[in-house]
């Protein structure tokens, strides 16, 4: 028999937390045979779950007794808060007593902590955040959307190696399709950085599928997306902005006299479908790929859907093993 | 009393041409006292042109025998593509015959061609391709979108400097905020490039209101966005994909079922209103900034009034001495 799964989960961490947190690890625990362990301030937890009925031998409250704001400049935040709802839960993956930590807490500490907390796989050079964004027909994994914001060409090539197996082990995805974001589809096009990058991705064993535009990008053309942080974290934002910002126009445009009034109303589920075809709630959180365990930044604003969904998805990480397989791919 | 202006118009390059190209220059000759140099293969021009009434003596064919397609490489296209619309159109820059020149043409070749043939303002670095992208309220101007994927500070220190006074002078707007598109809105957020940059930029005599987070423009706001051209051709590409992909996603979605079959054509006129507002045909071409003279990039897919909107632009730009203005901001 397997051993138990152990997730642990930042209980302190976003905007919905602890009430959507808490709700999105019970209902975790009475899916899937595992122990969730909840990090934070033990008065403020229990009160929480006292509203649930659960297993109580598989929830569990892990004490930690500060909390790691969004304000908190990372790197400080992660040297002396060091009885932190995030600092006590990465320590419980460093020391193996847990196979992943969840947060929906500061970013920028998560990945400062993940590195130095939980560490590098040898000869990986830099971990990559690697959220889901969506397209017309799904979601391709971004990466990196983290750290490196001045990447080098090695970088990115270990990036699409992570970002493959991620997809083919975790989502499922047989051979994903990996593209460079750049300006223009030829070999020749870009910068110095996608230029050199080009040339590591096009030996490597994974199914390159050469530059994407920018403007391909929300057609679906690629599983997996490559890019330095700087570029990532802008796609990731403006995605995410200029999606909001279409519907406050069309909302605005359709409330403009009472026919289209009218006529928007019965159109209501339509639109509720349009927008949940970019809900990341189903999708989980984003991995930290490349550390010595399992890391997942959830959304800022998850609610107990996505932090469920997170939990899920942590499992098929643990279950095949990614670690390991990224280990072996990179050598010892 | 003013010398008549001349307008140089590629009436070979984009999707539309001859017939769009030309019936925007009729237009344009119609509304303002100018002069209109047609530049292309006269027997094909001359043929279009006779479908229209108009004065012979304002709209002119300058003969040019060769045309530079989209898959020409543009360094080799403007060397050996000497009678080309485009080469021929950009040398009547040059040589003071017109004071701009627009074209619908390969893109590459039109900023190789402008740097070349044109030539920069002295002191400026790099010229910059300026488009406008759209946001909830108008227009930002975004720079570069141009050749200077791999740009120093200083070179986003003028791209802000024009900018500035292509939006206040060119399109009224007065102190134009200028934003660095940036990852965090922190000073110290970025990478190398824009933490020099935002140095640059404290300093510098524009109204500068500092990082603009990817997330944020599509709220409108800044004015002007400055960033280097990777990340310029990323946003601008990313935004017609994006919008594209939300509309067909839309559609599909509101074309699902009867009911919404029939409330969807109710909001046709609604719907026409929120494209509309993305509409770049009403804001002529991207500038290309920091030459000395005016070379504008239409939309390759320009219908007759982007055409004609390009030419209006250009007016302004030429009435408001833009280029002589540049001149004295950086020195002689």
């Amino acid at each position: 028999m397997k051993k138990q799964v152990i997730i642990a989960v930042d209980g302190m961490g976003g905007d919905n937390a602890p009430v959507e947190i808490v709700r999105g690890c019970v209902q975790a625990v009475k899916d899937f045979p595992i122990q969730v362990l909840l990090v934070g301030e033990p008065t403020v937890l229990e009160k929480e779950l006292a509203n649930y009925e659960f297993d109580k031998n598989r929830l569990l409250v892990t004490p930690a007794m500060e909390v790691i704001t969004n304000d908190d400049p990372p790197v400080v935040a992660i040297r002396t808060k060091k009885d932190s709802s995030m600092v006590v839960g990465l320590k419980l993956v460093k020391e193996k007593k847990a196979s992943a930590f969840i947060s929906a807490g500061n970013s920028g500490a998560l990945l400062t902590g993940g590195t130095v907390l939980v560490g590098r796989i040898p000869k990986v050079e830099r971990p990559a955040l690697a959220p889901l964004i969506p397209h017309k027909k799904g979601f391709s994994l971004l990466l990196d959307c983290g750290a490196n914001v001045d990447a080098k060409p090695s970088y990115l090539a270990q990036f699409a190696h992570m970002g493959s197996l991620y997809m083919e082990q975790v989502l499922n995805i047989a051979q994903p399709k990996v593209g460079l974001i750049n300006i223009g589809t030829e070999k020749e096009k870009g910068n110095d950085l996608t230029k050199a990058a080009y040339e590591l991705l096009e030996g490597a064993p994974i199914h390159f599928i050469g530059n994407v535009e920018a403007r391909d990008i929300p057609s679906g053309v690629a599983d997996v997306l490559v890019c330095d942080a700087f570029v990532g974290n802008i796609l990731l934002k403006y995605t995410e902005g200029f999606g909001l910002s279409l519907f406050d126009i069309i909302k605005e445009e359709l409330t403009k006299n009472f026919i289209s009034k009218i006529a928007a109303l019965f159109l209501k589920p339509s639109f509720k479908r349009v927008k949940d075809r970019f809900d990341y709630t189903e999708y989980g959180g984003a991995p930290l790929l490349g550390l010595q365990g399992l890391v997942v930044k959830a959304h800022g604003s998850s609610n107990s859907k996505a932090i469920y969904s997170a939990i899920k998805q942590s499992l098929h990480f643990i279950d095949q093993e990614v670690v390991e397989k990224t280990q072996n791919i990179f050598g010892e």
